[in-house]
């Protein structure tokens, strides 16, 4: 499958090296086409690789990766243009961390409103599903990474196409245990969980962790 | 130990119900001094159970635990009366949770403060300890009730108080891994977990969970 990857930071070039492990070809998007970042990967990880601008990268990829920083995100989208997202799903992995006010860093938006709502209504020719925000990207990758099994969350207004992106979570990542939590709205709920996840983090020293449902 | 419970709702009379049972001394405060529901509580527990007012209660407990709802928890701790609280430990287990637009509830304050925060600040004179404030209150006072293992969080300024709050969790309800988030500000994070965990609560049709943090 071709994958289109908007982000050149760490979280894009992770899904992007797994997936190509997977013999699927990903295009990484940034700002320029030139992008150094995207260019070094692109060395290292051989042909299956190319990189261009961000509207390279949607008009790419069958499927797009949302790897941008929160904050940033619409403009990315913007970017990468209307004409290329028609009918495309959006896998957004972003959370919307605001690091201008000091550490932690807040959420830019939250409660009332989600990052992934705000993506969903400006670009409603986007299937955006929102899944893998709530952790590391080592582990949204490899979830086997962990002593023992635990949960992904899935949101999104679109059954099919959260079927098809809890597929790819399945048959890419490795994941066992995906829940839905039901439409976009919900992905405020896995936004929300960044302040706890960032304490956490704190006190662990560690990113290397994530979390179970235990039920009775 | 004397407990003063403010609230007389489920989550007051489970914990009262279990401190009761571990043969503490317990007050469950409300408006009136004649609850109805803190009536029947203390006739069904016996005669280590009693009732009063908000302002009773406080004077009562040596620890006293916030079981409001938290929109009312400002006013309710005025009602207590600041001259019964200097030193004492408040475990807050409430969440600001704003029902007046709609379902899922909203959360009336967040991101940049928390309703613990608040606390803590009107009440310099108070201990304020939050935990247990992520799950449903069965789970609270009785975490062996889950298939295994899980977490719960625990925030406050005063280390000594967030020790002595630790042994509680652990004496009294059986808790095993209690982790120490820091200072109060951190309850921002277990506050704003409470959208995932309706969410999931939405999904499960069940409140009969909690979460687990699995590392590596």
């Amino acid at each position: 499958m071709k994958i289109g990857i908007l982000g050149t930071g760490i979280v894009g070039q992770t899904i992007g090296s797994r997936l190509i492990q997977n013999h699927h070809q990903v295009m990484l998007g940034a700002r320029s086409a030139q992008n150094e970042k995207a260019a070094q990967w692109v060395q290292q990880q051989g042909e299956h690789a190319s990189q261009g601008t961000f509207a390279d990268a949607a008009r790419f990829g069958e499927i797009l990766f949302n790897c941008t920083a929160g904050m940033a995100s619409l403009e990315v989208l913007q970017q990468a243009g209307p004409d290329n997202l028609p009918g495309k799903i959006l896998v957004d992995v972003s959370n919307p961390l605001d690091f201008s006010r000091g550490m932690p860093p807040v959420l830019s938006v939250c409660n009332e409103d989600s990052l992934a709502e705000r993506i969903q209504r400006t670009f409603p020719q986007l299937k955006v599903v929102k899944t893998l925000n709530t952790m590391t990207c080592a582990i949204m990758v490899k979830p086997d990474s962990l002593q023992e099994e635990h949960n992904v969350f899935i949101s999104g207004n679109e059954t099919t196409a959260k079927a098809t992106v809890t597929k790819l979570l399945q048959n890419e990542f490795g994941w066992k245990s995906v829940i839905d939590l039901g439409d976009i709205t919900s992905a405020r709920g896995t936004e929300m969980f960044l302040p706890l996840w960032l304490r956490l983090y704190g006190t662990f020293q560690s990113a290397d962790f994530n979390i179970k449902i235990v039920r009775k």
